[in-house]
């Protein structure tokens, strides 16, 4: 699995580009000189962990039959202030799920997607301790 | 740090946005029944190292005074085949640096990067091993 990046700025903007030819915006914030023009390397991480338990939850909620009509999450990551390097110690994801789905099979998913299928999770598990919530409605 | 997911489709479609309201677009491929419509998440989190080391790079070679006019990364990764999880077992990252720059330099800012800064090669160094080259001019 390949992915390309160019500095497209004389600071820290790189577009990222995947083997399909889709694109994300990197940048560094202002902290250290960059524009912020697009995610920080540390919130890609969280998009990642988002993406791929989302994808995990909706996947296994689909198979189940749940008419799922909205899905939103948030992930909130904390780091080590003042450290360097300073990776995440703790990572907290909220699912919101709206449709008509049964609560216990959203959270019998999640626990699923982060205990056992989600390789993005499987990964910061080895530094971060990672908890989640659900909300149905 | 908060990042926040919403889906936007009727499968695995979720744009990912900061804090700053910058955004980005994930998606599942279709051998899982998603439509490629952005990085999938595990190619967003070798975006991420990529972004993280490149910064890196690039902060230290500008306090070096040498003189970047192009920066360009590859970051490849290989995972367990069939397996579920699935985590990098592996990531190669190959710099090419353009401009008016030590080569030696450049080499040692990238052994800086991976030994001693990035917070996300310090997270994925637990699952992964993580080899890189640097190529100048």
């Amino acid at each position: 699995m390949l992915v390309k990046l160019k500095r497209f700025d004389s600071d820290y903007g790189f577009e990222a580009t995947n083997e399909a030819g889709k694109s994300l915006t990197l940048d560094a914030g202002p902290a250290i000189g960059g524009h912020g023009q697009g995610f920080s390397p540390m919130q890609a991480v969280l998009a990642a962990i988002g993406g791929c338990s989302g994808i995990d939850m909706i996947s296994i909620l689909k198979k189940q039959k749940q008419e799922i009509t909205d899905f939103e999450m948030t992930v909130d990551g904390t780091r080590e202030q003042g450290a360097v390097p300073s990776p995440f110690t703790a990572i907290h994801i909220v699912y919101h799920v709206k449709g008509n789905v049964d609560k216990e099979k959203a959270q019998r998913a999640a626990d699923l997607s982060i205990e056992k299928y989600c390789s993005v999770s499987k990964m910061l598990e080895k530094s971060a301790k990672i908890t989640y919530e659900v909300k149905v409605n």
